[in-house]
């Protein structure tokens, strides 16, 4: 099943608001209908033929399992548009190539349903191996064109709209697909990067482990998705990031094959695997992961805890982060989000006085003993620290929606509105100021604007040292609702780095957040990480301007860097 | 106080060995007492005056805080050798630059007790502060002096023997010691680089807290070199390696100033703390570190338990790593290391029938009901797995000798034995071969060259996926014991890598692991950090072949690497 190509995920899942719903958002947020007609499908959009040359797309097809058909039966194909002209895995019909346009931010969605391809990529390839990818990636080099690899296709920071002035190539990896390989001496499975994280989950499951990654894009994503872009998912405070997951990794690079991490841990020079990670496709395509996995857990209890204030419940949250027990899964929501219970789409609207204060959902996974042992220590902890239990009804229910919220936003959307996600996370002493911050920023800039925003928050992702903040803005469009938008996008990334906070907890940087990234990075990061891309890619053909500035030109010797290297400047 | 200048610690606590243990290694393993004198002092060596030129001199006497005294002064004060030329912090006189020569691994010992100079550093920096780096850099690159970053000293890898046709100064870094910064609620503190563990351990003791690093160097290792070393304590089962313990780095480089890390953890781009973290020096040199903090234990217990085998002790020890509950140390020697005692030196040659299988030391440090907790899981858990409950003896004898290893390494040498010890690490199910593979090649080369060597083994460091294996090697010495001990040493590296392990798990890289490394880094990693080298030490000052190749010469066109960087060739 493909994803629905202009929103989230599975179309017969698709839910509209309620119409109390629709004038809640009318009444308080002052959101109205829109009338500009949306592209029904992908072919309701004018694409213009692929940019690439026969000779180029000969080349792919040769690599990829050769062109299967003659002249004549691939004109016809095309004329029909029921075959692929190139073979099954060079694909430059519209449809495919619409399909592989962006990712799912709310600025992506837009634009595509206002019928902006801008970013389509010339063609559609799906290569069937690693070494099919370094074929690929060979063939790019030579034939000046650009590589993006896409997994689940799910980023929502640009990280499939690349900065190239060349034409570019979506590198669809769904055929790396070969089942997992299990050590289960070590524990460890190996991956390949094309694995959807559902049919990843349940072939581990089957010979009783987990790999116990579970992001909201868990439906959708694949396995070196969550590497290249450093996942975290929904039960990270037991289970950790992905990337504390990953003990190795294959790459295909131009420059050949690399294969980072041989032992669990090494003091064998920097740790190579945590350059690979969240290169986002920079420095080489991954093509396999090995990671950690653990036993199936025989027990899963989510429970609801309230608190006071959002401050008293992070209190709460820090305490259980530092002093322990560990629960699986641990979220708090500020009190708008409480209130408008966002976990809870079908009671949008309930003014209950049980939606005053704070909402924590806690979570434990693991064997019948162990997650009893650290519940019933979690409970002294949270009632001490001021929390009231409030069943495990809240937390079951935010287990059963905990995919479900890029639905609610394609139903917003649909019924006018805006909404979009932002995150990011800190030391805890300085969550405070950048909670603040981030809402004042949001808050201001589109009140601004003559759009008075619904701006929400929760913490979801907890460590010894620090959290992660994640922010929910819900408004009226605007005219321009991408332009609308813009700044206080803008406005939020500048409140971010103000206080201390990264400029991604989880969803990476893209081209959205790249100008951020580079001041987090300063400039000796950002000096390295040019220098590492022009020695594994020195024609710069994978995801320009995506995380990394785009190189300078050579014919542009005043737009040079400082950097030492000067590779990347090659035309 | 100063270390041993060619042996190991406070030289106070040197301890001869007793009779009957001379008595077991001659009748064991053939080892006579050696007759070569070695030098009492480091005056009786014979040191060429320094290479530096005055200018140069001048130019650092200036950076580190002037230059306090006349010429006629300074000559008179270099005649008399008691007042350092140009000035406290730029030393040239014998007694400083035999201290900063080389490391402390068994064949730097034995070339210096050899009166062996040659890897004597032109001069001893002791820069103040960051800044006083970043200007000691600066001076370096431009008058083409070579910099070798000094914490401890205390490298048995080759990691302050540059291989550079240019003088080397060693930047000491004794004087970044200013106390703590300490975050309480984010549990964080700052320490400069050249803070030794213990008194970084002290200060945080008084506030209440501690790092929970311990490894064998303890007592003279830097937080600087933890970090540019990736060092792993003796309790980190509980508190983890030092890299886990990293949550930012200030670094000074050649190209100026750099801080890696933000947020605990983050998805903007790689994580850049893991390229400052084992860099040894290649890229800058670490000047103050950010780490995670944990309340100070007010409960600590050690215990000992015994397993009939190696197999069935890290069989019980792999289930505590993946199945908790996880002590905070946990050992495991392995038959010939618990029949030797090495442990207690102070039985070696016992034969008591306790000695028999193998002895594990099993340590919880925490609150009270913590410890208590997780020691009655852990009981369960170990006598299930076929252990018996060695008493508190076992545990608390490690704990009181457990800095005692070199020092009682510096009373064989001195007995006219030879002893060193190298390490690996893998997952766990290449644990196996490894051991063998690593057993068989010390003990066939060593039996080979007429030295048959007692090889010990313990699991000190356990993770879910893997562990580390740490091997100690006693033989005669050898006409020349550094040669004899070559080929050995390559034989285990070789097997090392043949069996999957790491060149390294907590001793690094250095001079003498770097072709191996090479290897497991594979051409495009050590592309990867070449490229990096270039980018923040384009003159290549910073410990050159160390870690990574020495940068080949502008001057020999065939001895370039197919790097994409160039910018280290610069004469």
């Amino acid at each position: 099943m493909d994803m629905l190509w202009n929103g989230w995920g599975d179309p017969a899942r698709a839910k509209p608001l309620p119409d109390s719903v629709i004038g809640l958002l009318r009444d308080m947020l002052g959101v109205t209908p829109r009338e500009t007609p949306v592209p029904a499908a992908p072919d309701d959009i004018e694409v213009p033929p692929s940019p690439l040359s026969a000779k180029t797309l000969a080349a792919f097809a040769e690599a990829l399992g050769g062109q299967k058909q003659s002249k004549d039966e691939r004109d016809e194909a095309e004329r029909d548009g029921t075959e692929h002209g190139w073979g099954a895995y060079v694909r430059t019909d519209a449809t495919d190539r619409v399909r592989h346009t962006r990712g799912k931010s709310t600025p992506d969605l837009l634009r595509l349903r206002a019928g902006d391809v801008t970013d389509l990529p010339a063609a559609v390839l799906l290569p069937g191996s690693h070494d099919e990818v370094l074929a690929v990636l060979r063939i790019c080099a030579e034939h000046q064109v650009s590589a993006v690899p896409f997994g689940g296709g799910t980023s929502v920071v640009g990280g499939l709209a690349p900065e190239s002035v060349r034409p570019f190539v979506a590198l669809d990896l769904r055929r790396l697909n070969t089942p997992p390989r299990i050590d289960e001496i070590s524990r460890t499975a190996v991956l390949p990067a094309g694995l959807r994280a559902p049919r990843a989950e349940a072939l581990l499951n089957e010979r009783g482990y987990t790999l116990g990654h579970f992001p909201q894009s868990f439906e959708w994503a694949t396995i070196g998705g969550f590497a290249a872009a450093r996942s975290s998912g929904q039960a990270s405070a037991g289970y950790g990031r992905f990337d504390e997951m990953v003990l190795g990794l294959t790459v295909a690079t131009p420059e050949g094959g690399w294969q980072a991490g041989r032992a669990p841990r090494s003091a064998a020079g920097p740790d190579l695997r945590q350059l690979v990670l969240g290169s986002e496709g920079a420095f080489g395509v991954i093509t396999s992961v090995t990671v950690r996995i653990r036993p199936l857990p025989v027990r899963r209890v989510y429970e609801g805890w309230r608190f006071a204030s959002f401050e008293a419940g992070a209190a709460a949250l820090r305490g259980l982060a530092q002093d322990g027990p560990r629960p699986t899964v641990l979220r708090l929501s500020d009190e708008t989000e409480t209130f408008i219970g966002l976990a809870h789409p079908d009671r949008i609207g309930s003014t209950a006085p049980e939606a005053a204060g704070c909402m924590a959902v806690v979570g434990y996974e693991g064997t019948a003993e162990d997650t009893a042992e650290r519940r019933s220590a979690a409970r002294k902890a949270l009632t001490a620290a001021g929390g009231t239990y409030a069943g495990e009804e809240p937390g079951e229910h935010w287990a059963r929606g905990r995919y479900d919220a890029p639905y609610l936003r394609d139903a917003l959307l649909e019924a006018g509105a805006f909404a979009e996600t932002l995150e990011t996370a800190a030391f805890w002493s300085d969550i405070p100021a950048l909670y603040e911050g981030v809402r004042r920023a949001l808050t201001d800039t589109l009140t601004e604007a003559g759009t008075t925003p619904l701006v929400m928050c929760h913490i979801s992702h907890v460590y010894e040292n620090g959290a992660s903040l994640y922010f929910t803005v819900v408004s009226a469009q605007g005219e321009d609702p991408v332009a609308h938008w813009e700044p206080a996008k803008h406005a939020a990334n500048e409140a971010i780095l103000e206080a201390g906070g990264t400029i991604s907890h989880h969803h990476g940087v893209g081209t959205d957040h790249r100008d951020w990234y580079a001041r987090e990075a300063g400039e000796l990061g950002i000096r390295a990480l040019t220098s590492v891309k022009a020695a594994l890619d020195p024609d710069g053909i994978l995801n320009p301007g995506i995380l990394l500035p785009t190189p300078p030109r050579a014919d542009d010797p005043s737009s040079r860097t400082p950097s030492a290297t000067s590779s990347a400047d090659r035309p």
